[in-house]
C-alpha cells in the first residue's frame, strides 16, 4: 500500500513572523500521523491571495491530502475562504445550519449581530461543510483530481475540536490508511554519540521496516522507533521485539517510554515506594522544586524545599557546620552531602536531596571553574552524591544539574528498593 | 530598495511529527525580521537526503536568504552536512578550529572522545565555517548566484548564539538591508484589548511611517514600534517621540524596553535601592525563586527561599502561626502576609515575597476554586497583598502567579522609594 501524504499549511503572519508561536502545526501533525498518514511537510504563509493560490496549487499537486488552518476571521486580512471558492470555481451561499448557530451564539452572549458576522455563514458552494460547534468560522473540505483539502479555522481549541469532530471520519472515508506505530524510549545522562555507540549493531541489524530516530534535548535523548504495515498487531509486535533487545544494551539510562516525563517517572516512584521529599537547592535556585512541583498531584510526595543560596542561609537555616563550609567549600561533596541529610532532617521526609554549584558565569576559580557542580541525595541510611563537569552557560548548567538531580533520585529509588 | 526575501527551513522528524514545539523558526522569524529582512515562508521537511536538496534547490532559486535548523548532529539520521556538501560540490574536510574547540570541550568535561565525535569537525570546503561556541556541531554558509544559505545545528541555545555571534554581521555584510528601527515597549499587568483601549487615539495618531505591533504572551504585552526610511537618525528620532507621547498613558504597567525581562528589571532595581530579598513559596513550587536566580549576579541581592508546600512545613519551619491556618485557610491575605513577613525576619532579608494558592488541577472549593492565589510583599514597615483570579490549567496558573509576584516587587519599591 502506498503511503498517503499529507502538507499541512499554516496561514498568517503573526506566525511567520514569529510574533506567536504555532502551536496547531504540532497538534495537527501529531494526531494526522496517528492516523496512519504521511507527514510530508509543514508550510506557513502571509495570509495573502497570491501566496495561497500558489501554494494550494503546488499541494494538491503533489499531497493526498493538504490542511490550511487560519485565514477564516471575520476581518479584512483573512482572505482563505474567499480564495479557495475562486481556485476551485465556487459561488459564495449561505450555509443555513452555520447561520443559526453564529445567530444562536450572538444571542448567548448579548452581542449585536453585524453584516460582518453574517458573512461568516457564507461557503463556497462546491465544499463540504465542517461545522464549527465552537466557533463562528465553519471548516471546508474540497477534492480535486482525488486529492483533499481542508480548511480550519486557527483558533486552537475550535481547529482541535473541528478536526477530532469532523476531519478523522472524513480522512477515514476518503483514504485507505496504512497502519503505523511509534515507540519513543526515553533515556537521561547519557549524550547522543554515546547512546549511538552503544547500540549500533543492534541498530545496524535493525528490521528494515521500522526507522530510529534519535531526538535530543539537554541532557536527555528519544529514541523513536517507528514501523509501517498493514496490520497494526504485527507492526506493534515487530517493534515490540527490537524494543526487548534494545533496553538491556541501555537499560540504566531508560527512565520512560512514550509521554513520560523524568519529574513524573520519579513521582510515581516515590509514591509506588511510599516516600517523600525534600529539596535543598544552591545553585539550581528554585528549579528542581519547581519541576518537581509542576506535576498536579505532587502535594503527595513533596513536601517543601530551602533555597541556601547564601552560605549564611546554608549556615543558620539549614544548619550546615560553619567548619565544613570554611574547610571544602560551599561547593564539595562535603557540603552538598550534608545539605541532603539537613534538609531531610529538617522537614522530616524520607528522603532529601541537594545541589550546590557555580553557575556562572562569575564565581569560578582554577579548582572549580564555572559548570563544577555537586548533587547528593540521602534517606535515614545512605548518600549518593556526584559531582558534574558542565558548561560555561548558567542556563545550561542550571537546566542539566536540575535533570541530573532528578536522575539521582531515580538511580537512589532502584539501588536502595526496600 | 527592494525586499530581502528569507525562506526559513526546519529539519527534522522529530518536528515534521509534531514530537517537539519548533520554538526555533519563531525565534529566528523575529530576529531576522528585525533586521529588516521580509520572511518569505517558513518550512518543515523530514532529515531526508531528497527532501532536503529538493527544498534547498527550490529556495536558493526563489529567495534571497535561506536558513537552515537541524540535522547537523553526529549521528546516522543528521544527514544536512553530507546533503549540503555534495549540492554545493564540495569536499570534506577538517576544520581545525573546530576540532580543537571540540576537543577542548571533551576535555573540560571528562568525556571520551569517539571517531563520531571528530566527524563533528568536517566541514564542505567551500563553506564559510560559524564557530560554535556551546556545542560540536559547526554552522555553515554558502553562496550560489548570489543566494545566501545558513545551516544552523537544531539545539536552540546553539542556534541562537552562532545567530547572534555569526549571522548577524553575515547577513549584514551580504544584503543592502533597508533601515529599520525598533523600539519595544514592555508592560506586565494588563490585557492586549484594554492595553489598545487606552491608547486608541495614540494609536490613530500614529505618524503613517511607524507600524504598531502588539505581541501578547503569558501576563505580559509587548508594544512594538517600527519605523522604516533612509536615515536611522530621521527614524530613530520620530520613534522616539511616539514612545515620549505614548509611555505617559500606559506608566504603571511598563517595566521595561527591549530586551528588558521582568526579572532582570527586578534584579536592578533591587541593587539601585540596595536591597535584598528571601521568597517563600507555596502554589508556585520555587518557580519565583528560579526566576530570579536566573539573572546571572542575582546572589547580591537574593538570599534564599523556603518552599513552604505543606502545611507543616508553613508552620513549623516558616513559623506561620498555626490557628491562622486553621481560621483563614493556608489561601488567604492572612496567611499569604504572613508568610511574607516570617521569611523576612528568618533570612533577614530587606524584603520577603511569598505565594499561596490553588494550582489545580485537584484542591477547588466552591469559595476558593482552582486559580484562586494570594501573592504578598513585606519589608519592616509596610506589607502589600493582592488576589489573583486565574484560570483552570496548572501550568498557566504557576507562570501568572509568579509574573505577578515579581511585578509586585517593582510596585513595591516604586511605591515605597526611600
Amino acid at each position: 500500500m502506498s503511503e498517503i501524504s499529507c502538507h499541512i499549511i499554516t496561514i498568517g503572519d503573526e506566525i511567520l513572523y514569529g510574533h506567536i508561536l504555532d502551536t496547531n502545526s504540532k497538534w495537527l501533525s501529531e494526531n494526522i500521523s496517528l492516523l496512519g498518514l504521511k507527514i510530508s511537510k509543514k508550510s506557513t504563509i502571509s495570509d495573502n491571495y497570491k501566496e495561497i493560490t500558489t501554494s494550494v496549487n503546488d499541494s494538491i499537486a503533489k499531497y493526498n491530502l493538504t490542511i490550511l488552518t487560519g485565514g477564516l476571521g471575520p476581518t479584512n486580512d483573512d482572505v482563505t475562504k474567499n480564495c479557495l471558492n475562486e481556485y476551485f470555481g465556487c459561488e459564495l451561499v449561505y450555509d443555513n445550519k452555520t447561520l443559526d448557530h453564529i445567530k444562536k451564539i450572538f444571542k448567548k452572549r448579548n452581542l449585536d449581530f453585524t453584516p460582518k458576522n453574517k458573512q461568516q455563514a457564507l461557503v463556497p458552494d462546491k465544499c463540504q461543510v465542517l461545522h464549527n460547534k465552537y466557533g463562528t468560522a465553519p471548516g471546508m473540505s474540497f477534492i480535486k483530481n482525488k486529492m483533499v483539502l481542508i480548511s480550519l479555522p486557527g483558533v486552537p481549541f475550535e481547529m482541535k475540536s473541528l478536526f477530532n469532530d469532523e476531519c478523522i471520519n472524513l480522512i477515514k472515508s476518503k483514504f485507505k490508511l496504512p497502519v503505523i506505530h511509534h515507540r519513543i524510549i526515553k533515556t537521561v545522562g547519557i549524550g547522543e554519540s554515546w547512546l549511538s555507540d552503544i547500540i549500533s549493531d543492534w541498530e545496524n541489524n535493525l528490521d528494515k521496516s521500522i526507522k530510529l530516530a534519535y531526538l535530543p534535548s539537554l541532557g536527555r535523548v528519544k529514541l523513536r522507533l517507528t514501523g509501517h504495515g498493514k496490520d497494526l498487531k504485527k507492526v506493534k509486535s515487530k517493534i515490540k521485539k527490537e524494543e526487548m533487545s534494545l533496553i538491556p544494551l541501555i537499560k540504566k539510562y531508560v527512565f520512560g517510554f512514550d509521554s513520560d516525563e523524568l519529574e513524573n517517572v520519579v513521582g510515581k516512584q516515590l509514591i509506588k515506594e511510599n516516600k517523600d521529599i525534600s529539596v535543598a537547592e544552591s545553585c539550581t535556585g528554585g528549579n528542581v522544586s519547581s519541576l518537581l512541583t509542576s506535576v498536579p498531584g505532587s502535594s503527595k510526595y513533596f513536601k517543601g524545599g530551602m533555597i541556601a543560596y547564601s552560605n549564611e542561609i546554608k549556615i543558620n537555616s539549614l544548619e550546615v557546620p560553619k567548619d565544613k563550609i570554611e574547610k571544602f567549600g560551599a561547593v564539595s561533596r562535603e557540603v552538598v552531602e550534608e545539605m541532603a541529610k539537613k534538609i531531610r532532617i529538617k522537614f522530616k521526609t524520607s528522603l532529601g536531596i541537594a545541589s550546590s554549584g557555580i553557575a556562572g558565569p562569575g564565581g569560578g576559580t582554577k579548582d572549580k571553574p564555572v559548570g563544577t557542580v555537586w548533587i547528593a541525595i540521602a534517606d535515614k541510611n545512605n548518600v549518593l552524591s556526584k559531582k558534574l563537569s558542565l558548561t560555561d552557560r548558567r542556563d545550561v548548567n542550571i537546566t542539566l544539574s536540575s535533570i541530573s538531580l532528578l536522575n539521582i533520585i531515580r538511580i537512589f529509588l532502584e539501588k536502595y528498593r526496600e
